[in-house]
C-alpha cells in the first residue's frame, strides 16, 4: 500500500491469469485456447486493416461487427455489445446490471473472476454451493436476489446445465437480471439465445478466444434485450469510447462470417475431448462430464498441486487452483492429437515413476 | 431507465466522443488524428501478429512493449503501464490514483471525459477556472486537494503549461498524486518526464493515438514511480488481465522503435499548425497560441455552432463544444497542406456567402 492509492487500489484482490511462459517445446494445455488457428479470413483481415488508416479511431460503435453478429445470432444490432474481451463485458455488466440491494448470487465454483469484479464495483454477493457431483442446482437460486451470474458451461467443472433448467431460473427471477456467461458453450452447451424472446432480463456473454481462436485479438459479446444493452453502453461510454481497434473489428467481423471453418475447428476440439478424457479415464483419473474445451479431473495417486508441478516438470503446463473443494482437480484443456498424446505420455511416466 | 439497470448505468452522463462518418472526400479535422500514417515499422508488425498465434492469449504485462518503452524514455519498466487506449488508462487511474476525500481538481475548461470517469467512479472533484486567456493558473491549485489532473498542453485550448510550473504544481502537492495528461506533449510542450526523479506523486500520461498516428489500435500508457504503477495495476487485474491483444502490442513496440519516422511526422504536424494558424488569422479568427496538433479559433462574424455547421456542409469537419465559456470556439485538428487548403477555402466561401 502506497500512500497515493485510493482505498478501492489497496482493497483489491486481483485475479490472476493463467500463465503465458515462453518455454520451448512446451504443451500449453492451462488457458483453455484452441488448439487450432483463426480463420484464414480473419487473418486476412487483420492484415489489410493493418493500413494507413491504423492513423484513424475506430467506429466507436463497431457497427459493422455488431451488424454482423446480429444477423448470426438472428437478433437485432441494438441487442449486441462487444467489448475488449469477455472480461471486459463482464466487468460493465457487473458495473450497469448486477450491482443492487440485494446480493448477486453465483456458484461458490465457478469463473473466479466474478468475485473479483464484484469487489472492483462493489457487488453484494452470495455464492451458491455446487452439489456433491459439481453441479449447479437451479432450485438453489430460489432466494433473495438482486441478480445472478452463471457460467453455462460452467468452469472449470465444464459442467452443462440443460436449457431447461436455464429457463426455469430465468423464470423463477423475471424481476432481475440473469446473465449467462456462454464461454463455452459452442462446445457442447445449449444456448440462452432459444430463450431471449420474452425474457427482457436474460444477457447472454460470448467469447471469440475460444472456439473462434482468436484470443490474440481481444473481443467478446453480450446478446439480450435492448434495455440491457444499452446500460452496457452507458457505462462503455463512461469508461472507453473505442475499446475495439480497426484490427479487432476487422478480423472478429471476418470470422464471424466463416461459418465452416468455426464448424470444423469446433467439431475437432470436440473429438480431441473424447480422446482425452477416455486416455485420462484409462490411466485412473476421475473425469468430470465436459460440455467445454478442457476438462476437469482427478486423481487420487497425487494432489492436485503434485499432478501440476510434475506435468510442468515435463513441458505440460495445465492449470490448478488452490481453493477449496477443487484443489485436487487439474484442469486440462483440450490439444491437438499430438498435444494429448504428450499430456497422456506424461501422465503414464509419473505414474510410473511415483 | 430500466428497471434492471443499476443506479450507476441510471446516473451516468456518458461521453461522446467525435463523429467518425463515412461521406466521401471528407475533409476530416475533429478528432485530432494525425493526417499522416503510421510507422510502416508498425503496419509491417501488426501484419506480422495476424498469424496462427492469434489462437493464443497475449502477454498479459505486455512485458516487450512496456520494456522498449522504458527504454526509450529512460525509465524503469517497474515504471510504466500500458492500457487500451489512454482513455482506458485514464480510467484506471481514477479508481486506483485520484478517488480521496478531499476533491479531485482539474481545470473547468479541458478534456471532457474527465468530468465523466469523476462520475463513473464516485470521485468527489472541483473544477478550477482558467484564466480570461484561457490558461491554467497553477497558484489557482493551492487549496485542498485529495488528487490534481491536468492535460498539458490542455485541450481543448492547445495552450501549454512551462515546465517550471509543471515542477511548482507537483512540489505545491507533495503528498497527493498529480496527474499530467501528455496527449500533445510531442507536438510543442516540455514532457514532465523530466521532473519524474525525486517525485514519487507523479504520474505522466501519453497516447500513441495522436503523435504515433495509431488511433485505429488502442494504446496509452502511463509512466511513474513503480508505486503508482502498481495502483494501475492492480485495478486492471481487477478488470481485464489482457486489455492489449497481439497487433496492438506488436504495431506500438514497433513504433517506438521507429524514432526517425517520429519525428519527421511530428515535424510535419508542427508544420502545418503554423500555416493553419496563419491562414485563419488572416481570415479574421482570433487562434490560442497552440502547443498541440490542432487549434483552438473563433470568429466573431458566426457562432460556433454556426461556423461547425457550415463547414460540414463544405464536408469539413471539426469538432465544436456546446459549453460554457468555449461554446463560440472550434477545434481545428492540423491537416495535411491539402487538407488546411480546403478547409480555408470553405472558411472564405462561408465569410463570402453569409
Amino acid at each position: 500500500m502506497n500512500r497515493y492509492w485510493t482505498d478501492l487500489a489497496g482493497e483489491l484482490t486481483p485475479y490472476v491469469p493463467g500463465e503465458q511462459p515462453r518455454i520451448a517445446d512446451l504443451v500449453k494445455l492451462n488457458t483453455n485456447e484452441s488448439p487450432y488457428g483463426p480463420s484464414p479470413l480473419a487473418l486476412e483481415a487483420v492484415r489489410a486493416a493493418a493500413s494507413e488508416a491504423l492513423r484513424l479511431y475506430p467506429d466507436p460503435e463497431a457497427g459493422e461487427l455488431r451488424e454482423t453478429l446480429a444477423a448470426y445470432h438472428g437478433v437485432d444490432k441494438s441487442q449486441i455489445f462487444v467489448g475488449n474481451g469477455s472480461d471486459e463485458v463482464l466487468a460493465h455488466t457487473f458495473a450497469g446490471l448486477l450491482n443492487h440491494d440485494l446480493p448477486l448470487l453465483f456458484p461458490d465454483i465457478t469463473y473466479s473472476f466474478y468475485p473479483v469484479y464484484a469487489k472492483l464495483f462493489g457487488v453484494a454477493h452470495e455464492t451458491v454451493a455446487l452439489d456433491a457431483a459439481m453441479r449447479i442446482g437451479i432450485a438453489d437460486y430460489r432466494r433473495p436476489a438482486g441478480a445472478i451470474i452463471l457460467a453455462n458451461p460452467n468452469a472449470p467443472t465444464g459442467i452443462v446445465l440443460s436449457l431447461s433448467d436455464i429457463a426455469s431460473l430465468i423464470d423463477d427471477h423475471p424481476d432481475i437480471p440473469v446473465v449467462v456467461d456462454e464461454a463455452y458453450v459452442d462446445f457442447g452447451g445449449e444456448s440462452a439465445l432459444a430463450l431471449l424472446a420474452g425474457r427482457p432480463n436474460l444477457l447472454i456473454i460470448r467469447t471469440m478466444s475460444k472456439s473462434r481462436a482468436l484470443a490474440g485479438l481481444r473481443v467478446g459479446y453480450a446478446i439480450g434485450d435492448s434495455g440491457l444493452i444499452e446500460a452496457l453502453t452507458r457505462v462503455k461510454d463512461s469508461f472507453n469510447s473505442y475499446p475495439l481497434g480497426r484490427p479487432a473489428q476487422a478480423g472478429a467481423t471476418a470470422s464471424v462470417r466463416d461459418d465452416a471453418f468455426f464448424r470444423a475447428g469446433v467439431e475437432k476440439v470436440v473429438r480431441g475431448r473424447q480422446a482425452m478424457t477416455e486416455g485420462l479415464i484409462a490411466l485412473g483419473f476421475e473425469v468430470l462430464p465436459s460440455s467445454a474445451n478442457f476438462v476437469f479431473a482427478r486423481h487420487t495417486d497425487l494432489s492436485g498441486a503434485d499432478w501440476a508441478k510434475a506435468l510442468r516438470a515435463r513441458a505440460v503446463l495445465v492449470r490448478h487452483f488452490g481453493k477449496p473443494r477443487i484443489s485436487d482437480y487439474l484442469r486440462i484443456t483440450v490439444g491437438t492429437e499430438t498435444e494429448i498424446g504428450r499430456l497422456l505420455d506424461a501422465c503414464r511416466d509419473i505414474l510410473h515413476n511415483r
